[in-house]
């Protein structure tokens, strides 16, 4: 029997109250047709009454189009001493123009005196009206209960009774809140059952949700469990971000409902695009990537153990509970380089590289991959850099160029001026010398410049390139300033967009490195064209 | 009523099957130590008939006193070619001289046919038969029936033979393995409850345990729930380190056994211990500490919304599920620009900053601060910085030295060697000027030595700074090489450990603002020290 439920995504809103956890406009638009594409059935994208962020973020998304997702605005309910056509909370929720509003309502008696400052009765007051007042314009209104658990728990009438006004505030859906993140498993049930005798009392189609943090290490526990219930929306966040210890994590919920326990939505139909998701959300945030996540860490169907490695090569079912592949994921074998080879032939297929699987040259890109690796390269976000490595191993990659040096001079002579900086470099090009300079907004920038410049007169192409983005990253275990560093660049032209690495204890040669498998990149990408042309 | 419960560790031998998870004899028995003092009751030390480490450690440990903690040795069931006397893993476990041991066996068919390659009997045969021949030489024998639910679900009837067997053959406590991680929360009830049923019809006295692994994220939650079921001891590692996605998370465990569902154990006893025993482990194996951790995380108590912020000022309750001290850790609040005033005014008071909430210093302090949070400028994770930012604002900071200028210079000269990088400062101390120059690895390295080279005839103490950590950051919104960098440096002595940032488009610059802060706030802070001596 299937059941559908419904995925609410809060990466934008509650997400960002994680500490370290920062988005700006653009990441959280590129976050939401990601998310869109996933198959979220609801993007709730921040809190406009409170944050000029999501202010701005809902404007842009009025000029945006979502193929499935329903973008949903967040706030409170209306301060007491407000009439709400005169609170700027629930008016910037209307700004928004969601189709969807979600706001939140206290639950627990000790958050009304505490936190509000206010009578029981007044707060009873504020949740119904402000329902009442959003729901004209709105497609849909949800109502999240916050601190629900906790509430009951101290005064269960009183915690009813505020689902009551939501109920006849209009709210569709009551989404029960565990906000301290301290509830377990067990507790769960009875107060989930009590509330759907409550609702089904009062409404016919008033449904409930679910929205727990994980201060127990039990989020995602307890809203399986909600839902094994009949509670029908989960919401959560990408990667379980989230204040302190995070939201339920959607990224470890989704696959539990689809491959597991026979439940349908959008985003179990496309869950092979769930790894994807996640790592964008970990990369545009500058977060290093949990490789022990369940689903989608890079770890999480990576073999060490000798015995594992040689029954999960026999019958992976021995070792892994669902096939990697259906999240989007690989499976890593870390001690053989059998996975490895697999992983370079898969690449090299993708790459229109014909690559004999059992000759030496594939056996020696394997060995060069994990010498990289190990040194700290990482191929992921930079393609472009693997298909050079592997172009350069079996002889077909052109020498566009061969670089003689480069010198970058960060020069600070007066502490009222900004730095000067100056980048000179050495490059050779068809036997004929070039040497040239640049100045730049910091040395990177310089050389950049520089290259160009010494370059464009061989290659008027290299004009085109549109460095988008520049992330530098220290490598793990490592400390202080004398840490290697993995520059990842991030270069587009009016065909493609292409991704390139360097590492380096030397800030300045791994942005370098970076930046020359760009330019050779665009170089190679460019010669593939005119030959299909002729 | 309180119930007791055995904590199990197996971070030394599990844990060290995740990825990237490597301690050396010296580290395990510093970990040994430390759970010991914690309280934990069982110490999985390795698999010695697999891993020569393993040998050594509980050779080693035979000269070791563990005022608690039982020390157990791992290992499988013989090899069916072999009869116990020869078999190595069996006598291995033996030369461990543990007075405890636990072995491993197949619970689960297709493990037997397509793992060992033997018959179903067989592998019943070698479960009874190498538990009964260590029995004579232990204290204590627990089996642990590896794949069970998984077993159990495929053929119950031979699952539950193999558990026959290691009742016969002596085991005191049978511990049902979640090994691939695959069990979602409903499905362990029912099977817990069928395995008592069929254990207490063979005998009073043998107990269950549970080992689950994380791959569903419900370990921790599928742990709890069998000890609410009756199951005495609970496996698991600290932070939940681990094959693939981890092992069940003692450190989440213990706290919600102890201080919400009432259970007793030495653990619990200790448990303001649990923070610095989860730090240590993180340290020992070089791996970056989660913040996100529940109960142990750097973020586990910090907040960051200016709602959550307020509320928590007056009432703790409203936003924590537990007090962070009765676990060792500490409540943190955050500045960003989510919060304002009253997290500046909290800072403050912190500091031993005398501020009037209502002054023009308050008010302009707030001010500066949101620009340069607006410029790019972050205080999470670089409180020294803020704090010398208000000192100088009061006009409380003293002017240790005087900076002058800076130059860096990298320069590569030929494509076999390294780039060399030189810096050069000029600073001014009490009217008399340093100009002096040093070597690094890259450019943040040459001028952080060439910082201190000049600064220490006149400073020594800055000797005693090491820079933990460094990091840097493009900034959101920001693209191409001349984005804004943010660089965070983390500093220690032998007092504390602090944080300080730096900004600019110039990535050398921006490191050396982090740098120069880093200094003054040690010079600032020994200054300090010195004052309440005298």
């Amino acid at each position: 029997m299937t059941r559908s439920v419904q995925i609410y995504d809060t990466t934008l809103r509650d997400g960002t109250q994680a500490e370290n956890f920062n988005l700006s406009v653009t990441d959280k638009i590129r976050i939401s047709h990601k998310l869109d594409n996933l198959g979220i059935d609801f993007i709730e994208g921040g809190w406009p009454g409170s944050n000029p962020l999501a202010v701005e973020f809902f404007k842009t998304m009025q000029g945006e189009t979502l193929k499935h997702a329903k973008l949903v605005a967040f706030g409170s309910t209306r301060l007491f001493s407000n009439p709400c056509q005169e609170d700027k909370n629930l008016q910037a929720l209307l700004d928004a123009k969601t189709p969807v509003i979600t706001i939140f309502g206290k639950s627990w008696d000790i958050h009304v005196h505490d936190a509000l400052r206010i009578e029981l009765e007044d707060n009873l007051l504020i949740i119904e009206e402000s329902l009442a007042y959003l729901k004209p314009h709105v497609e849909t209104l949800f109502y999240d209960a916050e601190h629900f658990f906790d509430g009951f728990k101290k005064n269960h009438d009183y915690a009813l009774a505020t689902l009551g006004k939501a109920i006849s505030g209009g709210a569709e859906c009551l989404v029960l809140c565990d906000t301290n993140g301290g509830m377990l498993p067990h507790e769960v049930q009875p107060i989930i059952e009590r509330v759907q005798r409550f609702v089904t009392e009062r409404s016919k189609t008033v449904t409930l949700g679910i929205h727990a943090h994980n201060d127990s290490e039990t989020a995602v526990a307890n809203s399986l469990l909600a839902l094994s219930l009949g509670v029908t929306q989960v919401q959560g966040t990408m990667n379980g971000y989230g204040e302190r210890c995070g939201n339920c994590n959607l990224t470890s919920v989704i696959p539990a409902l689809g491959l597991k326990m026979g439940y349908e939505c959008e985003s179990v139909k496309n869950i092979d695009r769930l790894y994807d998701t996640a790592m964008l959300v970990d990369e545009l945030a500058n977060l290093p990537h949990n490789k022990y996540q369940p689903y989608v860490g890079r770890s999480a169907f990576a073999h060490k153990g000798g015995i594992h490695v040689s029954a999960v090569k026999r019958n992976p079912l021995t070792y892994e509970h669902i096939e990697p592949e259906k999240v989007g994921n690989v499976r890593r074998i870390l001690i053989s380089d059998q996975a490895g080879k697999s992983n370079v032939l898969h690449k090299a297929k993708k790459f229109g590289i014909d690559l004999d699987p059992n000759s030496p040259i594939a056996a020696s890109i394997v060995a060069e991959l994990k010498n990289l690796e190990n040194q700290g390269f990482q191929y992921e976000g930079a393609e472009a850099s693997f298909e050079l490595l592997m172009r350069r191993a079996i002889g077909a990659q052109a020498n566009f160029f061969t670089l003689r040096g480069f010198r970058a001079i960060n020069s600070k002579r007066s502490m009222d001026k900004p730095p000067e900086t100056e980048a000179t470099i050495r490059v050779e090009v068809g036997g004929e010398e070039v040497h040239t300079a640049a100045m730049g907004d910091g040395p990177v920038n310089a050389l950049d410049k520089a290259m160009r410049k010494g370059l464009t007169q061989f290659y008027p192409a290299l004009e085109e390139i549109e460095l988008v983005d520049y992330k530098v990253r220290v490598l793990s275990g490592q400390h202080g300033t004398g840490a290697k560093v993995r520059v990842l660049i991030e270069s587009k032209d009016k065909y493609e967009q292409w991704g390139t690495v360097g590492v380096s204890v030397n800030i300045i040669e791994a942005s370098w490195q970076a930046l020359v498998d760009s330019l050779t990149y665009k170089l190679m990408r460019d010669e593939q064209r005119n030959a299909t042309k002729n």
